[in-house]
């Protein structure tokens, strides 16, 4: 089985709150989630969408409705460190650059972790180029290195080029997987995700013990 | 436990196609479905939403996607009839008042079984007066009693009123469930409003089995 891809932006809550809970989904049925960086900006720009928090502001009803999807999916997961980002929303153009620049430097899953904190857990201003150098900096990583590395046409052209590719494959908005060839858009569709890994991989019989996990 | 209520109208596909698959989560769960007419056009109007059809015709990928989730949902569930209706978007005021006709006349359920039928399964063009009334005669109803019903103040205003309690209670499209307080929105919601039934009437246990069913 390939690796599911996630297409993924530190300046999505809903694709935050994915990447909490995917080590359980990976822990429990084998699927490996494959993070690739792309900006949101720009698939927005390439498909004519915008955020539902500017989408759907005008209308009744919605937004309210958005947020109690969002406090069920929390609660079933048991995700307490969430908070809202009272800077959103935050420019997320250099933190994408820089993910593609620690995939490089060999730091990317610590950075990816280290970032989404900062955006949805400690509430931080992160397109702030100083609170961006001092959270680099503060969790040991090698900062001047990566913001040197996100200068490099090489990296903004990898950037540029993932996020062409989501879009290619049917992307639209954020979070987006794409599980062999089948494409899931919403975090209220990871147990779809996980069902279709677990069909391809043959994993058919699997499926009632990890729904009984999963609730 | 109190019925749980769908907040329906004729002319949303995802609504019909949550409708033929109600009877078997009644079974497994003992839930009873209370259906409730109501104007989507009008809930369109008292919120500012649009169908998706014309909210998301001008980006691209996300019909495609919408689609798809479609063509899913009606294989994971064997829905073999299901057509597009080629009139669409049909306009639904008469079907409507005539469901609320029908609650009155006491022939609601062959009522909506007809007219979602003929929506959905028949690609009849329904807002065609001399087809409405044909369908109303072919399927044995008491067609002239019903057409007459449903130009009554008090049908027209109850179907009102129905419309207005739905946004009322947080609707903003269809289909629409409310199960005790709790709200949900699509025919992809339909696992949580199942699982919510069951956790409100104490029936935790079963819904390892009913993912079973449901999968």
């Amino acid at each position: 089985m390939d690796k599911i891809k996630f297409f993924f932006d530190f300046g999505s809550p809903n694709a935050f709150l994915c990447h909490k809970i995917l080590p359980a989904v990976e822990a429990r049925s084998g699927a490996v989630f494959d993070y690739v960086p792309v900006l949101l900006g720009g698939i927005f720009k390439m498909t004519g969408n915008q955020s539902p928090f500017t989408a759907f502001a005008s209308i009744k009803n919605k937004l309210d409705y958005e947020q109690l999807e969002t406090r069920r999916f929390v609660a079933r997961h048991g995700i307490t460190s969430f908070r809202s980002n009272p800077h959103f929303p935050i420019n997320t153009l250099q933190l994408m650059r820089g993910a593609v620049a620690a995939q490089a430097a060999g730091v990317f899953a610590q950075y990816v972790d280290e970032v989404y904190a900062c955006m949805w857990e400690r509430e931080r201003k992160m397109d702030d180029p100083a609170v961006f150098r001092s959270t680099l900096v503060d969790a040991g990583l090698p900062a001047e290195k990566l913001l040197e590395l996100a200068q490099t046409d090489d990296v903004k052209s990898r950037l540029v080029a993932n996020t062409e590719s989501a879009v290619s494959v049917g992307a639209f908005g954020s979070p987006t997987f794409l599980v062999g060839g089948e494409l899931f858009f919403g975090k209220d569709r990871l147990r779809d995700v996980e069902e279709e890994f677990l069909r391809q991989s043959g994993q058919r019989g699997g499926i009632a013990a990890i729904h009984h996990a999963a609730t």
